[in-house]
């Protein structure tokens, strides 16, 4: 049998575009394969935030990968740009974390004091001086981390972009494809069986979010994740009514170009339901009247919902499988998947060649929890 | 100057698609122009209640046109789905009008006992026995008033039923088609000037709804009438949640086919703003989730506005214009404009035609608070 | 283990939809699970004939099946309108078969032949009849078979209103739920494993359209199907252009409410796509024209695409499970989907039941061309 | 009477956009009203195109604006993106001008002798070449222009760009307001009078495309203008089956960001309509596939259309109103309104400010064909 492909890419999210993308510029021939449609999962339902500091902040493997994944951004978003046309909005335009409680805010204090001894710049911005950089916040916050080193992109656009700038290299795109199980002889993964097929490679890399865990089942471990559902809304003013994303522990609002605000997101773990809860919209209304009252003035625009995968533990899982050893997985990377991807993809092809990784990934191996099925 | 038409209908809603209806089954030849699409505007955007008596209680000319008008429907429903196919979704189902205050319980017991008097049948559902009806409904309740006899259709069908139904019979419609002025022969109006020039007829009816102010005013009178937008949203279940509207002070609650139920309105004036505002969505979530509480496991679906034509005295305007005898207006429904559609379209045909009307329509001429333009 | 429910329904397409309605009408506790939306594939795509004469025209099994599932129209939409709001649209308004070649001609006459022999209505209507029927059809036509027993629904609110129907009596639907296999005990089928965990029941039926054969699969048998890709357009007009279905060999045009007409369908075997192509739509555009000239006039509406599932000798599957009495199976009824789903919800309810169906199904058994997996 | 404001704006679109982000850069107070939703019109309905000598090629005026026009887009791109966010997606890709007969081939070869005396460079691609630059183009063409200069931008973008440039700098969008009439005293206009009110300024500009023609018909002249309707229709590929531009006498494929394609345009003039009509996506498709066959193969997106401003000798109408020195027009730009809207805004600017623009406007006055209305 010989390989029609190098390597096949299962899932056609940000983490398949962004390992499908490193590896084709690295000259392999990658079949992407998607039971869907690209994009169409939870991807492109985050609101992009670049939150390293701001989400992941202690002394720990993940803040590494996280830091280390946000330094890709701009080079990234010019490639993209330069392939396929798609600007994937990146702005290094800085984050408020903003404290509602007493207790937050020591908490927050905290952060800034291990982020500087770690050497990212943050800081604590006090009540009073809130209005100086964002007039329109509540007055009943009592201060606000800062990190001028977070930012954001479209997360739709830089999944889109990801994958055609795949397809624009040497990716072949399949949709409406579902990969039903492994193709293997003996203790070597050959390929996978679909629903157009069979199709077969060198490697396979199981990049399918929330739907890796049943997939990978198949192959005899258990992944040891879930799928977190989380409900977003999005409004539109003319002039923008913040400049930077604002994020709290209940809910988080994110500037978009135009003028259009992003508010997210609930936390909904074991559902698959991409359905709109009223009980969804009406939380998250709630808590960003409380933070930005002015949001009762802006357009209503639209509602959305994404299933996210989550690892029991946290952090997300890496690298190979541990009974084939052509068999690749990235998944759990729950709310930082946009975030992570430029490095996910990155460590993947890295894996793929056989090149150690620019980052420690032991942490994130596959069985760290292992577990065998039957 | 032959007449190409005998009547020329300006307004594609509701209006005109019930007055276009009623004269071309009289033989007349129509034509409908619409600046927009057909039932782009308020008609489509109302949640379709027939609420003779929950909205219009008093003994007055309002109430007796209302009652009149809710008795078209049986039929109505029938012609239309005969010449068209579509389905309006009468359903003669009841009302329930909450009270959350003993104010709003001592008011409507009182109507009660008028619309008793006038003949009409109304009853007090005491707090307790509510449930036996309508079991998901807020404990926090002090009863109901409970009209049997009003009901609901689908607004965005019984506009476009009885414009298809108007085009299945003699009506030419003409969308994308604005009227600017009309055109006169010293006192006579001898048609319309429009955006793909001028036609001709007998006689003109403006049904235009909120746009119809300006356009009167043309012909050199104010009509005392301004626009109330009104913010909806709607939400799903598999099984219906009520099995009637509900109707209180602040907001009702209309079930509609498969388990949809739709939430309305805001009241607005002086507003042609069909924007969503993140205010009105939230003052409706609130107060639906007040008196239906498990809304909140509902599913999302979508949100909506309407600018709904009011008169200064609250009265529709029903009559030929003050200085052209052959100039006719229908306007002024405000948010009874479903309701009052079959009765307005056969008042319409009579007063063109030369007939008495079966209702007196005196209180609602055009002239009642007439002020003549410069 | 006590079950949770008589019987577990997979799939919430219109089959599914009809099975649990009948099923829910005789008593029995339903969970129907739909890995998506329900409605959301080939039920909903349909262009809604009910064309028992003009697709199914032998003396053989398939055409008595076609005939018996016709009748149960009228009722089953007055049950449905009763305990849902939802109108099918039933129209019993006729079709015309209509001819192009002399070939086809020939043919046509030949079937009228053969269901007269049948006992069923189906008339010649030659060339220069046809405009008194259909004055707009192209005058290229050679003549056309004219059924008037057939007729149409509309395929969208059939399949929601038969499944909101079954919620309405004893049915708990849920979405978002993707069942992986079946559980199993020794030759005994005690439910489904989902992504949302296991389900228990007496019984399992499966019709789950294009999507059963790999879910059967895992049962140990290959169903012998395949998935056949339809893409449609649908355009507008305000007077209808045609009063009842055209069908040739090339395409159908089927007339709606309102003056909407459906176009379909191209035929794209082992298709799991849902993509509308360029080529598809011009296809269909050209072969419209060529039947029905004026559409050209009419106003663009939109386009989709369904998958139908096949089977490879092109009769149904109905029946139990060779190998698991209490498994059930209703698939393959390719682009006779809304036709046959009566009758088919009838029938996987009597064979659930224990008792004979109406109509011999033998011919539709399951192990008709079984082949074991592995 | 004091002036609420510097300069109203009428009209949303790209013209009002450009205009009033001129004006607000230096430093006016300006009020733009928009009778629906910015951008919602003929702007957004462009493709996009920067054809400045594949569209405009004789030495005229005409063509002299649209150099200086073309010119603008690189740094207005930048200002837009630092201001909103929005990447208006311009690049200057080039243009094929196919020729499809030995006519147009002759034509094609003496408009580039003449652009390349005028300084331009533009050169002939004999077919043998075109598979070089562009592999899928249908082998019938016999040679096409090839402009380098040339390019394009998404038109929503741009639109949409401008728009919100103006509101982050000063100036104030009110949607759904339409201006009635002028307000005026003497020969001075003063302001305007709209559906929400009068409002006052000390210069209005109107940019209201199709529907400028009726409001100046207001001011007592006749701008001998008509609207003009033009359908489109898109696709997408994974992989880009064109890198430019290609354009005919019958349609033009343009290449946008991520695969997608927009076919257009029809010509429908003295049209209002914005429905798409069968005939004009039947026409379009067939043109496509004679220039691009592989376009068979693409994913069918979406069809729209727009309303554009066509004047009767084909120029623009650049200037003050010839009776109210602070009424100003600009409009008539037809299908080149994308290309010209960075000189339109600055001309304009310049105009209100009393400063001579850096092209000669003298041929784009408003009364060089002026008719004085009764």
């Amino acid at each position: 049998m010989t390989n029609q492909y190098d390597v096949i890419v299962v899932g056609g999210g940000v983490m398949g575009g962004s390992t499908a993308f490193q590896l084709a510029k690295r000259g392999y021939k990658i079949l992407l394969l998607e039971k869907e449609q690209i994009g169409g999962k939870a991807s492109s339902s985050a609101a992009g935030m670049i939150g390293a500091q701001v989400e992941l902040h202690a002394d720990n493997p993940m803040f590494q990968l996280a830091r280390e994944s946000r330094k890709q951004f701009p080079a990234l978003a010019n490639e993209i740009k330069e392939l396929t046309g798609i600007d994937i909005e990146y702005r290094k335009n800085g984050m408020f974390k903003v404290a509602l409680t007493k207790e937050e805010q020591r908490e927050y204090q905290q952060v800034i004091e291990t982020q500087n001894r770690l050497g990212e710049q943050a800081d604590w911005i006090p009540a009073e001086e809130i209005p100086k950089h964002e007039p329109l916040l509540s007055d009943h916050l009592l201060g606000a981390m800062y990190v001028k080193g977070d930012g954001q992109v479209s997360a739709p656009d830089l999944t889109k972009g990801l994958l055609k700038s795949a397809a624009a290299l040497n990716t072949n795109i399949k949709e409406y494809c579902e990969v039903k199980s492994f193709l293997q002889e003996q203790d070597q993964i050959i390929g996978v069986s679909t629903s157009e097929g069979n199709f077969y490679s060198q490697y396979v890399v199981v990049t399918a979010g929330a739907w890796t865990t049943q997939l990978i089942h198949e192959s005899g471990i258990d992944l040891k994740g879930y799928p977190v559902k989380g409900e977003c809304f999005s409004v539109i003013t003319h002039k923008p009514l913040i400049s930077r994303t604002i994020f709290s522990e209940s809910c988080y609002i994110v500037p978009k170009k135009g003028g259009r605000l992003i508010v997210g997101a609930t936390v909904k773990p074991y559902s698959f339901s991409q359905k709109i809860t009223v009980q969804g919209i009406a939380y998250l209304l709630d808590k960003a009247k409380s933070i930005l009252p002015s949001i009762e003035k802006a357009q209503w625009d639209k509602t959305w919902a994404g299933i996210r995968p989550q690892s029991v533990d946290g952090l997300p899982y890496l690298g190979e499988h541990p009974d084939y050893q052509n068999l690749f997985i990235a998944n759990g990377h729950f709310r930082n998947g946009i975030l992570l991807s430029p490095i996910t993809g990155l460590i993947m092809a890295d894996l793929i060649e056989g090149n150690k990784p620019t980052i420690d990934v032991d942490p994130f191996r596959i069985d760290r929890m292992f577990q065998q099925v039957k």
